[in-house]
């Protein structure tokens, strides 16, 4: 890769989501040279890819250039490469489009649907981590649709018309909300002949309860909120296999169903070369200590989803989430820079801001380190939160142009198959 | 296809572009039945997708779901159906999704793009007739930039960044204009290692002016428009190939390319089974009368960019755009109506409301009947238009929001590489 050699050190960061950003950000106009590597040539504000899939929200709005965010940064340089392996006897990293060298090297390449290693299950389930991934569900929950008007078959239809959520976490519920109230405000409208009562949306979480980590008020509400809206929640299963057509379970219950969304588990996209000696198997995740260090290295770090930092309040790592992930970047910013000036760095400290999850309009639960509360102010809590974390002044007025909207006219108007998803291979990137 | 019989005499649209849109809402709520078919289950306004390619607005707000437009309608069914043909004898049309009866049948079916029959430059050059073609385009003009930076080879750096549009009309001048502006707005900023300067745009037409059919005043103003913005011209050239590489053309001129777009012409989207008798070779379009009867029956008509209706102001048929496509739908629902009644139907006249186009900002050319202008007023004028013609009260507001932060901020932020374009087959649909 032809990034010019400076007087100043390099410091490759492979990932531009919440944590390689923060960390970015937080290095520029310093005597360093930074390079970032992604897959895509954009940021993804994947909290609000729930609203991709289910038409409330067009992909670009969520979406932001990573070059745009550190244009006016000197000694930035950022490459579209996939990382395929870290050479650590060579300070190197090797991609799609050539080697580069690195004298400080971060890892942040978040996370990935973790399947469990169900191929079955990959290969039949829809996952929503990217934005193409998004696009391909909001395809075939409308080309489902399309079919079922034309099917005789009640089974058939049936199929097409259930749709399986497997896992109770944020997204799941998220996701099943935006469902309902598709199934409630679009579908009679659009479809008229069609009997949307068969539309049913089913959650399937494989413990006692929703919103794994958040207060027990905060699930209850949650659920009751799904409930009312006619989303059927499945506790204490799980999903064992999926064919494409029926959802298999460890109890007797089987759906049939032509649409599994798999939202129960992530697993950090670990890189080849550093895996061996630092790898935690639970999550696949990177061990690190305070610093972020991987394991038994001082110039190699990672941080956000793919890291595992232990500490007692989080023995198995940090949540794999935003706000870690921001912190971690902010925190490393900082101690890179004392490394390179020979001084003492700082340990990480988590500082938890709490949680929150949407069901639909005018019902959120949000868990504050001090306030715990539902309903419809959580709901303005939630969008709020959501638009001042969204990077852009254009995509947060676009996406508030468009909340506005559906609020008033119960309404979500990206409803398009542009690239219709079924009957073609999974394309995910 | 499953579609009940009613008393109502059935009314078959082929197409949910202008033409059939507004024929079926001329149709709405009157005593017959409505079926739309179309291929995509959106409608596209296709004056705007130059500004999807270059990144300016987003896909999502220039299409509109066709059930959408007619969900209040009684005795109205959209099918999301591709017409392989259409069955005279039998009065049926054959689709992908099973054959369908018809007591009047209406071809809206639009146009598609013209490579003259050279199928080298069909497999080579980008077109811009649809969002997914518009989305590859935008995918491949900034995958060639990404590119650019990695190459040392100088020939294959110039390639990538050396844009060839061939055809000055409309979409050209208006496409040219924005590649123009991110040269010299975003380029700069994006890449830094990049000598933009390398980024040139250029524009071949075959005959001696652009904007053919506009005024001479329009036609020369756009030139020099284009040309202040550094857009290279090129008049009474003819591309005559392209191998993915080199553009050939029956001069001397020999260009060097990654990226060509074939803006040339289009052609009517004829469907079997109505061609053999009906067909005007100029253009492929079905010949009607001055009722949109396709010539020979009574029953089955062709409206918008596939008909040709001759008369003695446009002696080859009416220019292929919105507006008589528009006009002819609203004309054409009466006269069904008429028909159905034994009424007389009236003959279609068109009324020019002029044309436009627009180079970039500030910068636009306006011919209506009376005036004619160029520039900034014209500018406003084109982008109201536009903003009147959009469906759909959200569209509008994105598209407004676009607008007014682009040209604030000299900016277009959806330079997103969502799908990949390069080293996949092509897919258009």
């Amino acid at each position: 890769m032809n990034i010019p050699r400076t007087s100043f050190p390099r410091i490759v960061i492979i990932g531009g989501g919440f944590a390689g950003v923060s960390l970015a950000k937080k290095l520029s106009k310093q005597e360093v040279q930074v390079v970032l590597l992604d897959k895509h040539n954009y940021h993804t504000f994947q909290p609000l890819l729930y609203q991709v899939s289910t038409g409330g929200l067009e992909p670009d709005s969520i979406a932001y250039p990573i070059r745009k965010i550190l244009k006016d940064f000197p000694n930035f340089h950022f490459r579209l490469a996939d990382v395929k392996q870290i050479d650590t006897e060579n300070n190197s990293v090797d991609t799609n489009i050539g080697a580069l060298k690195f004298d400080y090297l971060v890892v942040a390449s978040g996370s990935k649907t973790n399947y469990f290693g169900n191929s079955e299950i990959e290969k039949h389930s829809m996952a929503m981590k990217t934005i193409p991934q998004s696009l391909n569900l909001r395809s075939l929950i409308l080309e489902n649709f399309e079919e079922a008007l034309l099917t005789s078959d009640l089974n058939e239809r049936n199929a097409l018309m259930n749709f399986v959520i497997v896992g109770g976490g944020p997204t799941g519920v998220e996701l099943a909300g935006a469902l309902a109230e598709i199934k409630k405000g679009i579908l009679p409208k659009d479809y008229p002949d069609l009997d949307t009562r068969l539309a049913q949306i089913n959650i399937i979480q494989s413990s006692g309860c929703l919103l794994k980590g958040m207060s027990d008020k905060a699930s209850a509400k949650a659920e009751d909120f799904l409930e009312k809206l006619g989303v059927h929640i499945w506790k204490n299963v799980r999903v064992t296999n999926y064919d494409g057509k029926n959802v298999i379970t460890n109890t007797d219950l089987v759906f049939q169903s032509s649409t599994v969304v798999w939202a129960a588990g992530v697993k950090g996209a670990v890189i080849k070369g550093l895996d061996a000696n630092n790898f935690v198997s639970r999550g696949s995740r990177l061990l690190v200590n305070n610093f972020n260090q991987v394991k038994g290295f001082k110039h190699i770090f990672a941080i956000g989803d793919v890291a595992c930092m232990e500490s007692e309040e989080n023995p198995y790592g940090h949540p794999m989430m935003a706000q870690p992930a921001i912190q971690q970047g902010e925190q490393l910013g900082e101690n890179i820079l004392n490394l390179i000036e020979d001084k003492t760095m700082q340990p990480f400290v988590y500082k938890d801001k709490g949680s929150m999850a949407t069901v639909g309009r005018n019902k959120a639960v949000v868990d504050m380190p001090k306030f715990k509360f539902q309903g419809v102010f959580a709901w303005f809590v939630w969008m709020f939160v959501h638009l001042f974390f969204l990077i852009g002044f254009r995509n947060r007025m676009v996406v508030f142009v468009n909340w506005v909207y559906n609020y008033i006219r119960f309404d979500r108007e990206a409803r398009l198959i542009i690239r219709p998803f079924k009957n073609k291979n999974k394309v995910d990137d």
